[in-house]
């Protein structure tokens, strides 16, 4: 897939004078109803910014004929630009003025400008060389060597290219799926924030791999020990003749329990001690991994000089100004604290019953595809064809469960749309905040939507299901349905396979690759719509990066990516008891996806604003907050949803031999068939001697003077199942807290350079202090002051070293090592301190594109 | 108690030229062998300070006589201070040289090493004043006035009272009981380590009296309701005629239960509905108490300008030389890394068995305190006088507390010495780490000891001791001990409420006031044995404020005082569901803790070295582990100690009408006294013709076919018990992580307070960006450079603004805003570089008292 910027040479990149970078473009999109006449004022800005005197022509009379709103924007438009070039960027626009459709302005950030923002956002610069690395790391750089990406050099002519040429960065990031990512290239081409989140998906994947592997061990210890287990041998045993109480009502006859061998062999695969271990190593899985990414953060913080930064981020208070709905009623200054008080409240209300009403809808999906389990099972049972009868379960489980996906793919869309329109209303103070509110709203639906499905099946399927001559009833009518006879286990490892399975597949597939070229292609559609005349020019010349880059998809957030991928962090972690290959399709799922991602920032999207960014925010809370509910979820789902626990119960408390042969006779309760209400008996029965028909249950046996109750078996099991639950929980967390108290946060290697760094600074300040004492003692003898006034004056020179030896660097100089670079945090900056002024609206229309091709590394 | 101060004037805070102020004071304890001459050299520092050269008497000439380690010492201490003036200080001797005994050497810290060192310390200084504060909080202040100390101005006229007189700070501190502290001052005074601890001790405090509130409420509901409760009035009922099981074999009788009515109803006291409550506010309490600190301590960190501090105190790496078993390892340079390799296994390994020796050594405590108990009462049943038979449990139980309080008081003392030898052969790297690992050490070991015994009558007493007809025996003679009839709870909380109260007495009365008053007294008793014509030379002139201090108590760390904290509050919040009352007993002992705190702070301890500080390190760690940990057991204590969950089980599930009645019956089971071992039934009983006795448990009945095995109740009420604790402990740690992220960490005036500051910093800077540029203008127009080179150079000027205006000022102009002090920080951070080099055992013998009247405020 050839790109178009593949074609382009690199003068597209700077000004028409060829030696000012283009930095960002600004896109104005003009309607056909005005008429607009340029060049009627000159603004001459004189700046010193290496080329002289800089004209530009930039003021727009603007006649009002249609639309007054539309008139308004050109004005607005007018101060925005005005203010750009008092702050001190550079404006080009093509020459020629078009009547309509885009226009874009072209903005030359000049290199003094970049150094007061750099102070202002206090970005840290290099002073020296890097000390060669000690010897281990270098074996370690050996045995990585393979897997390192084929960049030519990471060293400085990478970076040059970088800044020159953005198909090559292209080649780095598919470079081959077991080569490690080019996270600096990343973070210098796109910024911090993205480049954090491709650290982070790096790192999960990378611990997917041990996770995965365990979990394959896991699941061949099932395969391994399938026929040593003495419960589904005696399931499978034909001579061990259970004659079990019949699956519905009437229509269905006693039957065999040998019959259900094959899901009770199966059943071991995911339901065996190996489990359990795979559940704790899990649960420790996830507290490394929270550790592990801590580290990560923590080492790339510090090769990306960004140590300094949390507070500058959490106090900038801005006005989100891209949401139309409340950036109207913001922008009256005076309306704002009324805006505050008023509007949150019924915001807030509105709030939280659509989240409820979410919820209840997505319960109600869950109940439907359980009403039409059940519904549809009675019928295929009541059928006359023996083979739609013998193929119930699985037909019906199948075909729920596809429904249940689908269910969940289009409730995903609407609740994405859904929590940005809540968030909206709440009208948050700050882009931070409105994020965090998006996102927290965002997780809680989607979670649930994915997950409902899955907890029913885990947690409540099968019991309220009555008893034999009690059975529960839903609309009078349909029995509610019970668990296969292997155990509900099985189902919800099928369950959780094809919906996590299937998500991620069609996910990636159609709406990360397809819908995007759908956009595309409408995109470029209307582009056609608007002019026949105006291809025939653009055919003339050829189109400009600009021209390119603006067909592309805007950036629309990172939060998608992180969702997806933390619901998919909910499948590794929190029903992993049930299913130990989830970390291996995990990790299928994302070698694949970062690809993807990459393929889709580098060819698909238009270059996003680069943000400054010290962690990954509130998804960090997100994964230690599912870490601790995955704890108590495998717990329950270990003690409640697997056999394990009542095995160890028989095994301990009842076995005669200390083994476990008899323990299948020991979980099935025994029923009088003359209890039967009336019609619930097999109306015609090949057994028609049976006059005792089991079930799966602890309950007291027909004979017994509290028949069908609970037994005594029934309360130790479940106090069985309970203290496990209590141990279980209880020891992870304490193991979980013992993980994260043993990995430091900070990596040593990491802590002792900061320990020689500030030794070496110290011994600067004190060296300067030495040959500072030194000149004053000479001064003092030379010219024999009278006084000693304020001897400390000198201490000043001392102060800055830090800054100005980066800063003090000339501007331009390509080989230089100073890394200060126009950041789009620094440009947002600007614009937000703009935007509190009262033409805060000029940013709507005019949206902000980077130009993708403009490098902003100027000083690399 | 007039303090020695109060009789001093003002000048003994100077040099002897009446100008510069005493910082420090070091002593120098000089035996006798040895004769010193003095004066042989002069060194001529010539220092540009303020009052022109200073000669400075400085070398000391040795003969070694007897003990050449001493006259080393006296070479060390030579260099010492040689390095001390190289560093910058200024020195001051007494005059006459004295042969023998403490003798002290005076330092000054001149401005400008004062100032570098702020450098080095980043410490922020102010740079505008504060603004006038928002209505609400001028409302506040006047509600709070009257509980505000009595401080003439909390203004510049404090401050400078406070430099010159230390008697007047002790009139703050105590002022009265209901006051709040002048933490501001004790920071100023004490440096921050200390203030926070104050600080701390202050919010805890406060937030302790909710809580006792809540108690006393809780435990008067307990008293208002015990008329109305039905198992109780079963219990005392004389005509439920329930004849019980004897308590002891052979000699003791069959008993009446309504005998045990007094602790029956005792116990509803404190075990009632309310105290589920209780244990679930209170496990809140703890998570709004962390969460409150972590708030009080960012606006302390604010307020006291230490927001950028944590990264400077983590990477200093320094050597504890005053812990001289490894100080002398370690000084050999070249030994180190061996040292560390060599010596570190067995430190550990030492280290890990001797904690386990502590811990048996408790356990067996615990268990000798048990067999007294048993053996005791057995013996006392045996009696044949009746009056001593009347009083066994009374008598048995509070011995056996007492012992296990003066156990534990011993033990205490002995823990904390020996978690300081461990830590010492742990050869630790830095003093933060030293302490760290010291605390949790004493920690662990002070905690074990405190709760043993409660945690063995909260969970394993009466447990073991078997059923009527199959008891435990130890010693093959003596029955294991059950709890008494009324339940356990009482039990533990007569031992909860006086180890508690016990401890807090004695520790605060005894080891708080009194071994530090004997040690006065020992240290003055030792100096008046040296000589006797001294005295009379003492008597001669009057004594200078070093030699009063000299005599002092030196600080031995806040270790101590915290630990006390953090074991009391174990009792307020382990168990708290047996002991509403915590918290009072807490807040009254605390209300008086902090007095005698201060009290002894300000005139029983010399002067501690002020230490910076950013929070209060790993006791918060301990408090929210503690805070987790309490929850669990809470859930244990309500669930399996308290009779709640058995009450709720019989109402629910077993009860006929609903209501109570019938609980006491259906708790007790049934035991056939014909199945009584030879021996176990009683040698005579007044009621010859019982048949059937009964015993607190759920077993089966003697009638039925598994006789005496549990029953089918006490699996579902074990079942409820620990469904009771999942439900319990997952709610709660649900409800506090809720609470801590309801609660936002910085307080949001302070919040605002920090973006009002960035704002005037931003503008600060555009300000000066403008003024530049247009003085760039100005000069390009009148010299008309012809090349631009270097515009950026002017960033220069503007980097350290926030940093010169402080600094810039003049030195010693006492009403200037600048606060640079030389804190006791700078000062360690001097003699740690110092002690960098070969000669760092100086510090050893030379202990440094810092001269507490000599203030060091020399910029206020």
């Amino acid at each position: 897939v050839g790109t178009p910027s593949r074609l382009l040479e690199n003068s597209c990149q700077f000004f028409s004078d060829g030696r000012r970078k283009v930095d960002y473009v600004l896109v104005f999109y003009q309607r056909k109803q005005i008429s607009v006449r340029g060049g009627d004022r000159l603004h001459r800005l004189s700046r010193s910014a290496g080329d002289g005197e800089v004209c530009v022509d930039l003021a727009v009379e603007v006649e009002l004929e249609a639309d007054p709103a539309e008139g308004e924007m050109v004005l607005i438009r007018e101060e925005f630009e005005a203010r750009l070039l008092e702050a001190g960027l550079e404006m080009e626009r093509d020459t020629e003025v078009r009547v309509y459709g885009p226009s874009f302005t072209r903005l030359h950030v000049p290199w003094q400008v970049l150094s007061r923002e750099a102070e202002f956002l206090k970005i840290k610069v290099p002073t020296k060389k890097v000390r060669p690395p000690p010897l281990y790391s270098r074996v370690c750089v050996k045995v990585n060597q393979p897997f390192q990406p084929n960049i030519p050099q990471l060293g400085h002519s990478t970076t040059k290219q970088l800044s020159h040429c953005f198909s090559r960065d292209k080649l780095h990031l598919y470079g081959a799926f077991y080569k490690y990512q080019p996270v600096d290239l990343i973070r210098k081409y796109f910024g911090e924030k993205i480049g954090l989140y491709f650290a982070w998906l790096g790192v999960y994947t990378q611990l997917l791999i041990p996770a995965s592997m365990v979990g394959i061990i896991v699941f061949c210890y099932g395969c391994y020990t399938v026929d040593m287990d003495v419960p589904s041998l005696e399931m499978c045993d034909k001579q061990q003749n259970f004659t079990m109480c019949p699956l519905c009502d009437g229509v269905c006859d006693y039957w065999h329990l040998s019959t259900a061998c094959g899901t009770a062999r199966a059943s071991h695969l995911f339901d065996n001690p190996a489990t359990v271990f795979f559940a704790i190593f899990m649960s420790l899985w996830v507290a490394t991994f929270l550790e592990h990414w801590k580290r990560r953060q923590i080492s790339l913080n510090h090769s990306w000089d960004l140590t300094g930064l949390e507070e500058e981020e959490v106090n900038t208070i801005t006005y989100h100004t891209p949401h139309l709905f409340w950036s109207i009623l913001v922008s009256n200054g005076n309306l704002h604290v009324l805006v505050l008080l008023m509007d949150r409240l019924p915001g807030y209300l509105i709030n939280i019953s659509s989240i409820l009403f979410m919820f209840g809808l997505t319960f109600s999906a869950v109940f439907g595809v359980i009403v039409y389990r059940i519904v549809v099972s009675a019928l295929m049972a009541m059928s006359p064809d023996p083979e739609t009868k013998s193929n119930v379960r699985v037909t019906v489980t199948a075909t729920a469960v596809i429904i249940n996906l689908v269910v969940i793919l289009i409730l995903d869309e609407i609740y994405g749309a859904v929590a940005v329109w809540l968030t909206e209303l709440e009208i948050p103070r700050t882009e931070s905040n409105f994020e965090q509110h998006l996102i927290l709203k965002a997780f809680l639906l989607k979670f649930m939507n994915a997950y409902a499905p899955i907890f029913y099946v885990a947690f409540f399927k099968g019991r309220f299901a009555g008893r034999p001559g009690d059975y529960v009833y839903v609309f009078n009518d349909y029995r509610m349905e019970e668990c296969a006879p292997g155990g509900c286990l099985i189902e919800l490892c099928i369950q959780l396979s094809i919906i996590m399975v299937g998500k991620q597949l069609i996910q990636n597939n159609v709406f990360e690759i397809g819908i995007p070229k759908l956009k595309k292609l409408i995109r470029a559609w209307k582009g056609k719509g608007i002019s026949l005349e105006e291809r025939e020019e653009q055919r003339a010349r050829p189109p400009q990066q600009w021209n390119l880059d603006y067909t592309l998809v805007p950036f629309e957030g990172l939060t998608p990516e992180y969702m997806e991928m933390i619901i998919q962090f909910g499948f590794v972690s929190l029903f992993v008891a049930s299913f130990p290959l989830a970390p291996l399709f995990a990790l299928l799922n994302n070698v694949i996806e970062i690809r993807l991602d990459a393929k889709k920032f580098v060819t698909e999207l238009r270059r996003p604003d680069a943000v400054q960014a010290k962690d990954i925010g509130i998804w960090y809370n997100i994964l230690s907050g599912m870490g601790k509910f995955s704890v108590i979820i495998n717990a329950f789902v270990i003690s409640f949803t697997s056999d394990f626990i009542p095995r160890l119960v028989y095994q301990y408390m009842y076995s005669q031999t200390g083994t476990m042969h008899g323990f299948i006779d020991h979980t099935l309760s025994h029923f009088n068939v003359s209890n039967f209400r009336p019609g619930n008996a097999p109306t015609s029965s090949y057994l028609s001697e049976t006059t005792v028909c089991r079930y799966k249950d602890y309950r007291e046996p027909p004979w017994s003077a509290e028949a069908y109750q609970f037994s005594k078996t029934y309360w130790a099991v479940l106090a069985a199942r309970l203290a496990f639950v209590i141990l279980f929980q209880n020891l992870v967390m304490f193991l979980s807290l013992l993980v994260a108290w043993v990995i430091p946060d900070v990596p040593k290697n990491i802590s002792e350079q900061l320990k020689r760094e500030k030794t070496l600074l110290v011994d600067v300040f004190l060296r300067e202090e030495k040959e500072k004492f030194h000149l004053l003692q000479s001064l003092f003898s030379s010219k024999d002051l009278p006084s000693q006034g304020h001897p400390d004056t000198a201490h000043f020179r001392t102060l800055p070293l830090g800054l100005s030896q980066g800063l003090g660097q000339p501007p331009g100089g390509e080989g230089g090592e100073s890394r200060v670079r126009c950041r789009a945090a620094s440009f947002s900056q600007f614009t937000r301190q703009m935007s509190m002024s009262p033409s805060n609206n000029a940013g709507r229309q005019m949206s902000m594109s980077p130009s993708n091709d403009a490098a902003r590394h100027t000083a690399v």
